[in-house]
């Protein structure tokens, strides 16, 4: 098995396990106690928070140890609202964080929050200047991810948090998936991460703030983790992520140099292996380990399922693959193809013959699911532009079919209508809202925007406009 | 080493050393993926939640894994509160619950909600029917745990919990300290467990609602463990702690009662080998494995310290031992001494030659660190009760000084005045307040009460006015 899903979870590092053994052994005591074993336990603790501190650039007084990432995210954020609410209420993030971040933010915007979501560009980054547009009297927290867990980009977080420090408004870093491989740009006021994707066993997130940042618990009170985290202190854990941190850190030069390139290798080949691919996410700023491509036609799920049969384990931000059946909200906000959509994430120490196989498999599996369709996938008729006609020559009715079918089925049946003429499609799947444009862009066809179903005749869903250029 | 704190931590139990290893090769990666990996470890964790929701007396689908029995406890009191809000804001907790019971009381007070505290007796037990005195319309949730932290007093729950069904009231019930030892009683409507006090690793609690009882998340949402704990799971531990409640369950009955016949010699031998020494909880309806007593003019820390250095690792509950310097609220809410405070609680296969031998060590202990004061602790002298007069014949000032020192200078001077006459104690320090009452309890002195320390020319502290009787 090839498990190339380091982004979901990565397998714990030899480091960490020895870590954990060795401290199930000597710190399993309670640190909060004061006879010999609860000693010892507290100074593996010590030195794990030392160890954390100096790898992220922090103080150890600034760390706390959570429970998970998604947990730092919530507390650091929740605590830093309330802790500069007299500031106001308004928080400002990017349209492309992770998803804890956005669960916060719309509880806090229904508490009477503000909310302000900074747009990316089709690579998945923020402008710094677009950033600070957000920023106002009532500002209280900025918001913003080292680098996209789902497409890789890397953010300008220096820039923006420059842009912070200039009008005093605290900065919360999330540095989850970079957390280890790269080194955490300065500048934050709060900054989280998660072991597990380091390497670290499950169990332990990280949230450091800044000495100076107001800081307010939004949980009841509870001694432990400077009154940060509630709960009882999980040592070994700790004392492995602290390890385990240091170790990936120590081979990080080495094996990012070697990720990057067998990245580069698979976003220079999969365009050329597979008709109708989009490969997403920022070419240049990216981490060094992370791919996400788009197959028109395939049905993000039943690809999945085809890799994994071959032996891959892969990721996908598909509507399908999704318990909520609707696509990644970062591959909307890009607005890119979000079927067949597939994130491979190396883990250190891949081996290229891996990456081989992947790329020798991969085309052939799409193929396959996409043979059924009988699409004419290389060559679009070629054909002049004609003028446009009101209405619609031709309306698909792709209502209750989910993604990718509603694009499907406008792939099979655009050639019905004269060049010039209008396609509508009715869909009721989120989905085509997204991917039926990032289709038109990707054959060159023109999308001419979206209508009610209503107006043909359907008491739900929506059309959507599509102009035969060629 | 002896390790006597089992109700702080449990020693990693074999059998969860075992799974925890197996997990982490078999269940590593992310249960939410489809691939196979990720459906191993799945089933995994479904698996190990059917056997914790058999043991606890529950179905699976109510069971939620949290990081920690305080979580569980936070997230448990504070969904139960919003779930129910249409019925009011009142909450019901017993006076000796967990300080994260009492956590969550105190900021649902400050945030405008009600609370009412059922006292208990001199062993640390609630009436039932006081319990239910305070049930109101608003009542929205009753908290009571199933035995006490720090004295072994196990409470009615299944009584508490006939009344709560009988007006429809939600009661939370704490298990930390008896899950896997003893049966849960039935009629919970939530109910919160610590897999590290039962043999578990660190890093997982329970969580369990019934079916049909209004919960609702105070946290932001996420996808995991039914909406109700944020945050990657963490499959390694839940499969480890599954499989050590399963063992620790088995092996109950045996060591239930093996241990209750060497907590029953420590009950019975401490009072006998120790002068001056108060065993505190019920000493009938207790949990098998934990004991307390407090020994006077001793300072607990400095006990601990001996104690330690002897090769005993026991816990107290004396302020001197806590960060806060507060006494613990259990032994105050049960009016019973707090110095020299020390909790006995005995992991499964303690061998009874560690017991013989703390029975031995601990006389010698108690002796030395009394020996300094030269205080006569045996014999009180005998003398006839006289008339009180209302102007103490005698003002010891002991402003400023920590518990025990008030104590011992009360009962150095005591013998300065008749018979019948009385002695002020100014005193500072809170533990004074529970420990001069129970001092006078304990050598048949009558304690007349408190006022200000001001009447006699302090500014600050209070007088503990005490009559010489004998």
């Amino acid at each position: 098995m090839s498990y190339f899903d380091v982004a979901s979870t990565a397998p714990l590092h030899p480091v960490a396990r020895q870590a954990l053994t060795a401290a199930l052994d000597e710190g399993w005591a309670d640190p909060a106690r004061l006879y010999r074993s609860g000693r010892q336990a507290r100074m593996l603790l010590d030195a794990a928070r030392e160890t954390v501190a100096e790898v992220l650039g922090a103080r150890a007084d600034e760390i706390a140890f959570t429970a998970s990432g998604t947990q730092a995210v919530q507390l650091g954020m929740l605590g830093a609202l309330k802790g500069n609410r007299r500031r106001g209420g308004h928080l400002v993030h990017s349209a492309v964080e992770h998803s804890s971040v956005l669960h916060v933010a719309e509880q806090h915007e229904a508490a009477g929050g503000e909310v302000s979501v900074v747009p990316v560009d089709r690579l998945g980054r923020v402008k710094p200047t677009r950033f600070a547009e957000r920023f106002g009297d009532g500002t209280a927290l900025a918001v913003l991810q080292t680098a996209n867990h789902e497409v890789g980009t890397v953010q300008p977080v220096a820039e923006v948090a420059d842009l912070c420090g200039s009008v005093g408004i605290p900065l919360l870093v999330d540095a989850a998936q970079s957390a280890g491989r790269l080194p955490v740009p300065g500048g934050w006021s709060l900054l989280t991460a998660s072991a597990h994707k380091w390497g670290g066993p499950a169990g332990v997130g990280v949230l450091a703030v800044r000495k100076g940042v107001r800081y307010a618990s939004p949980l009841p009170a509870d001694e432990r983790e400077r009154g940060r985290v509630p709960g009882y202190v999980n040592v070994p854990a700790i004392v492995a992520a602290a390890a385990s941190l240091r170790a990936v850190r120590a081979e990080a030069e080495q094996e990012n140099a070697r990720l990057h390139a067998l990245v580069e290798r698979i976003r220079a080949t999969v365009p050329q292996l597979v008709p109708e691919v989009e490969v997403v996410g920022d070419p240049v700023h990216r981490l060094p380990h992370l791919v996400t491509f788009s197959c028109l036609y395939v049905d993000g799920e039943v690809l999945l399922g085809e890799l994994d049969r071959a032996g891959f384990a892969v990721s996908s931000g598909s509507s399908c693959t999704s318990s909520t059946l609707t696509p990644s909200h970062v591959l909307a906000a890009m607005g890119v193809l979000t079927e067949g959509n597939v994130r491979v994430s190396l883990p250190y120490g891949t081996d290229e013959a891996d990456v081989t196989r992947f790329l020798t498999v991969l085309p052939e599996l799409v193929a396959g699911v996409r043979a059924p369709l009988g699409l004419d996938l290389r060559a679009p008729a070629a054909a002049e532009p004609a003028a446009p006609d009101e209405v619609p020559a031709l309306v698909v009715d792709a209502l209750g079919k989910r993604c990718p079918l509603p694009v499907i089925e406008l792939a099979r049946r655009i050639g019905e209508v004269a060049p010039g003429g209008t396609v509508a499609v009715l869909a009721d799947d989120e989905a085509a809202r997204l991917d039926i444009p990032a289709w038109c862009g990707m054959r060159e066809q023109e999308y001419l925007g979206e209508a009610p179903a209503a107006a043909y005749g359907h008491d739900r869903g929506t059309a959507y406009l599509v102009r035969r250029v060629s």
